[in-house]
């Protein structure tokens, strides 16, 4: 079994590498929830949808998210209605926010909602939210805190980042398929996702680092900044905000403690020695996930590092 | 003032034509709620929107109901999904059906609801829900009780009826805008739509027979059945079950007690002397709503028959 801690793009192409070289069923993806936003009345989690989608091959490919060739029929009505739909939703999308928000209503928990969209779509890892509690990433800004969402759509990302808040986290638990998805993983990966409000967010939640640390498995994390940028995503301002360098390095110090290895980009490998110095044993190689062979090679890698650090060799 | 007693596609083209004769504004539809079902979460009300779509000019033209050129990427996704979708729902009707959805759940009134729709969607007429509480027409069958959308769409109205029961009309009211607009209006038209669970579910609204008999307006029914069949939808076995023959003497008799005059097909002009023994003046006419001039047509007779009973004169 193979745990991979994920946000939402970056993570989902990660796995598309991990499951050209591990079988989709020994991989379970725990998902950042901390994004997930309501809007028209429908409960909406972008990270596990786009990891969903993209696993299951419907992914629109440019964007990241959404479906593949998907229609905006409801959302042009809903605007002729006089809604502000600063949210793109495609109709093929709203299906899957319609169908989860009825089984919410009725009952049932996101975690079985994600099981049962896993099987529909065909997505070969098992997707686990982090939590069946509500949590919400808000952006402190100078005029105040803004849902994630409302701070990266709506505003594009364009505030002053000050903090980041988790609402809810306190009261938040992991599942029960969390905590045994990381209790029994041979590996735990962490996808190059934003450190700080994907990552940073299932970190948060009370039991995980616990976890973690307990299941005392090798921990792997590939650098989502590369050249001193994340490749997508708002991570350089909140980064920054919580201090860290935004760079290879500074992604190692957010995870000090945590991690056993950084695979860190070929443009980044001056960074190694600084790396290495916090402890953090340093795995340099492309991490540009062009297509399939780029994504596979660096599944491969990452787990090839989880092996040797777990037998105690250097790679 | 105008007060129209309305159910779905019969109402609707009815009101075609009552606002070619009568500006949109004097005339307020009371509308049927009993019908409203709630499908994948979402609380859907359709003769509220059959009416609204229809004087809107977006109403699916074959089948009276949907919008008109609308797609169907939702509902396809939903059956991908796995989800039972037998009620057909096209995205542009989905984008009304989660706008009312949400609003119901941040506690707007269904009144209120369907006036920013009416706003936004640019129909002439006041459309009045008949009532803010839930009622459930329930089609009593050999098999037990079912609502009346599963009855109709669903098993495609085969069961044997054994009777009707609104669930909740006890409890359930007019609502003021529905009592003011039957106070203010100076006639009481009752549309060519389905008497038992249309007309007969806002009849059975406590309060509003007597709302009726204290106006004292001139009411005036146009019959839904023309020889012995009615236009559209599952008069005949609903009338049959509550005891009525299911022709325009059928309707007479199912209305007696409250209106003053019956507007007839001329096919059932035989049934003219039947009809005024039971004290109910009879108007014959076309009552076939081909087009815009016989909408029209039909509009201005039944409004002529309620200013002459109202004068004391006979057309």
């Amino acid at each position: 079994m193979i745990a991979v801690l994920a946000g939402g793009v970056g993570a989902a192409r990660f796995l598309e590498g991990v499951v050209q070289v591990v079988p989709g069923d020994d991989v379970a993806a725990i998902v950042n929830t901390g994004d997930d936003v309501q809007l028209h009345g429908l409960m909406i989690s972008p990270d596990v949808d786009i990891v969903l989608y993209t696993l299951a091959g419907i992914i629109e490919p440019t964007q990241g998210w959404g479906v593949r060739d998907d229609t905006t029929a409801v959302l042009t009505m809903l605007q002729r209605l006089g809604v502000d739909t600063w949210f793109k939703l495609g109709d093929q999308d709203l299906a899957v926010h319609i169908l989860r928000t009825a089984l919410l209503r009725a009952g049932a928990r996101p975690t079985t909602i994600a099981a049962q969209l896993r099987a529909a779509l065909g997505c070969p890892v098992r997707v686990l939210p982090m939590t069946d509690d509500a949590v919400a990433t808000h952006i402190i800004t100078p005029d105040g805190a803004i849902h994630f969402q409302e701070y990266l759509v709506r505003r594009r990302a364009r505030d002053t980042v000050l903090g980041v808040a988790f609402h809810g986290i306190e009261q938040a638990r992991p599942t029960a398929e969390v905590l045994a998805a990381l209790a029994d993983a041979e590996a735990l990966l962490i996808a190059p996702s934003n450190p700080v409000v994907s990552v940073g967010t299932i970190l948060a939640l009370p039991g995980v680092r616990a976890a973690i640390a307990g299941a005392g498995m090798p921990v792997v994390a590939v650098s989502p900044i590369v050249a001193g940028a994340p490749i997508k995503g708002p991570a350089a301002p909140l980064m920054h905000a919580q201090g860290f360098a935004v760079s290879a390095l500074g992604v190692a110090q957010c995870y000090r403690g945590l991690i056993d290895v950084l695979v860190i980009d070929d443009a980044d490998r001056a960074l190694r020695p600084a790396i290495e110095a916090l402890g953090i044993a340093v795995v340099v190689t492309d991490t540009i996930m062009r297509g399939p062979a780029e994504k596979a090679a660096l599944a491969r890698v990452t787990l090839d590092a989880a092996r040797h650090h777990a037998a105690g060799t250097h790679p």
